[in-house]
């Protein structure tokens, strides 16, 4: 893969902080910025030069990750004193969050990473959609995220979400239990990969057996919406706009109080960061975001669907990197 | 599995609180008190009441997981509402610890499901040690957690450690990478299953094929630390002394400096709870505590041995819960 070009990432966030102070607390934003992947850490950039603080646990790591960004690595086995030494460095510089807003574009390096992610988890699903019927959801969960594994992963992207049947279909985001699957269910697969800190995301959903009116209905409002919400992914779009364009579908069929979450938010090394599609957000789209468009419909006694791709926003409009078959009820 | 007598906690905590008021804002917290397990939500005891608030989204589900306990559930939508509610039962009330403090001590429903899952995570290594020679790190934790729900899991119960050879046994808390399994590894594999929201802990550590002197002097002396920390494990000693005896062991070889982290903590429904195991720990050991004894001794280019078992305070002593052999090099 291609390498992860922490030196221009730096020099870039250098220039913007200019003469100022910038802290890095968050630990996502320290890794994207350094490549420094820690449970305990900071950055600090001022003057025009970077420091990077952490435990003894985490010296060597430091060093090996962050060589050839010109780090100054700060190592204190205290965490009061490491703390200490974060505070001086910092003075009385303001919270920031322009790593965070930075981090909404990917650059092509991390798109690969994605990219991978979203075939692996693809991969996985062919390989299990096939064996549904009469497996619990545990039983698809762990086989899912096994292969995923086997597939290249280095990990789940999240605990994979399997919601079948009238009950668990009906909860956006129930877990996965022994329940077996059964003629007749809705069935919900939320699943992504991690591969070298890069999420995938993505959700299918099918009928077991023959499908009735009322489910093929449902269904197909949804993936209505999603259809609609891509149409509305492109540069120079807005968040809000894929989010409205999902419930205009939902309102024309007089369903809008059932659409309970959401539309989406961007992935990246978090699975969930910005931006989020949602009615209040005043984001524009850009080339090179990678976000979830997600509508869904569930309702108790019913069960749910939710059909949920992963795109990168183009010039052109936008590339969808989420391939699994969207089944015809 | 027992039912969690979940009603029995509300009213001892409703006891203990009296005529004041407690806010519940950790989720464990919240789960261990009501049964309710959720990403947002709360309880409060005001007035020998308990109130139970939670968004749209987990509406149903809080219904379900507190029927029986007298709750009364606030339902809101928006967060604001949702947070100005809290705020009207809450008043002036200080933050309290009360919870966390009672959730140590677990009962025998608690015990039961620690004990399975300890059980399972057993079960699994026992089916892959013997495979260890040749397989990668990620190959060792995608047959584990696969095999860990086969054999009853819910989920793993942290992601796995599988730190192997000179440079990946030498940190800790290392993941797991697409790093084969050589001939002379020290391989340190740290596993625990998740049972109904409890999870167990459990470290071993080998050597593939021949052991040289070192690897033998240094795995011996964890296991003697392990031992030591073992024997002042029992109601009535401390979380202190449990450390110290640990690092006497360590101190008599001449290798305190290379006693890098913590002896252990307790587990429950959090993988890391109280009592924690150190230096400065005031914690009395009481029966029906559960916690770690985990001394490891790491080096770069030598590899590391860390040694955990899980064990269940008693007024005798201490059960251990974690079964799988301790191989002797």
């Amino acid at each position: 893969m291609t390498p992860i070009d922490h030196p221009e990432r730096i020099s870039r966030v250098l220039h913007e902080v200019g003469g100022g102070t910038l802290a890095v607390d968050d630990l996502t934003d320290l890794r994207w910025l350094t490549g420094f992947d820690t449970s305990n850490g900071w950055a600090v950039l001022r003057g025009g030069e970077l420091f990077v603080g952490t435990d003894g646990r985490y010296g060597d790591k430091a060093a090996a990750e962050t060589a050839g960004t010109g780090a100054t690595l700060i190592v204190e086995q205290q965490s009061e004193v490491l703390r200490e030494r974060r505070a001086q460095l910092v003075g009385d510089a303001a919270a920031d969050d322009l790593i965070r807003v930075l981090r909404r574009v990917k650059d092509p390096a991390e798109v690969e990473r994605i990219e991978e992610a979203a075939r692996i988890a693809d991969a996985a699903l062919a390989e299990v959609e096939p064996m549904l019927h009469g497996m619990t959801e545990l039983d698809v969960r762990a086989e899912l995220e096994y292969r995923m594994i086997r597939l290249g992963a280095d990990d789940r992207s999240y605990p994979t979400i399997v919601a079948t049947g009238p009950d668990h279909g009906a909860r956006p985001h129930h877990g996965a239990t022994r329940r077996e699957i059964v003629e007749g269910d809705t069935v919900i697969i939320d699943v992504g990969a991690l591969v070298d800190g890069y999420h995938s995301d993505m959700t299918r959903s099918w009928v077991i057996g023959e499908a009735t009116s009322e489910q093929r209905g449902t269904y197909d409002l949804v993936a209505a919406a999603q259809r609609a919400g891509l149409d509305a992914t492109f540069a120079g779009g807005s968040s809000r706009a894929v989010d409205a364009a999902c419930r205009d579908v939902f309102e024309a069929a007089g369903r809008l109080h059932e659409y309970v979450h959401g539309t989406g938010h961007g992935v990246g090394l978090d699975i969930h960061e910005l931006p989020f599609h949602n009615r209040t957000s005043d984001v524009t789209l850009e080339a090179g975001m990678v976000v979830t468009i997600e509508p869904g419909l569930y309702r108790g006694g019913f069960g749910g669907f939710r059909i949920e791709d992963l795109v990168l926003v183009t010039d052109a409009g936008h590339r969808v990197l989420t391939h699994s078959p969207k089944r015809e009820l």
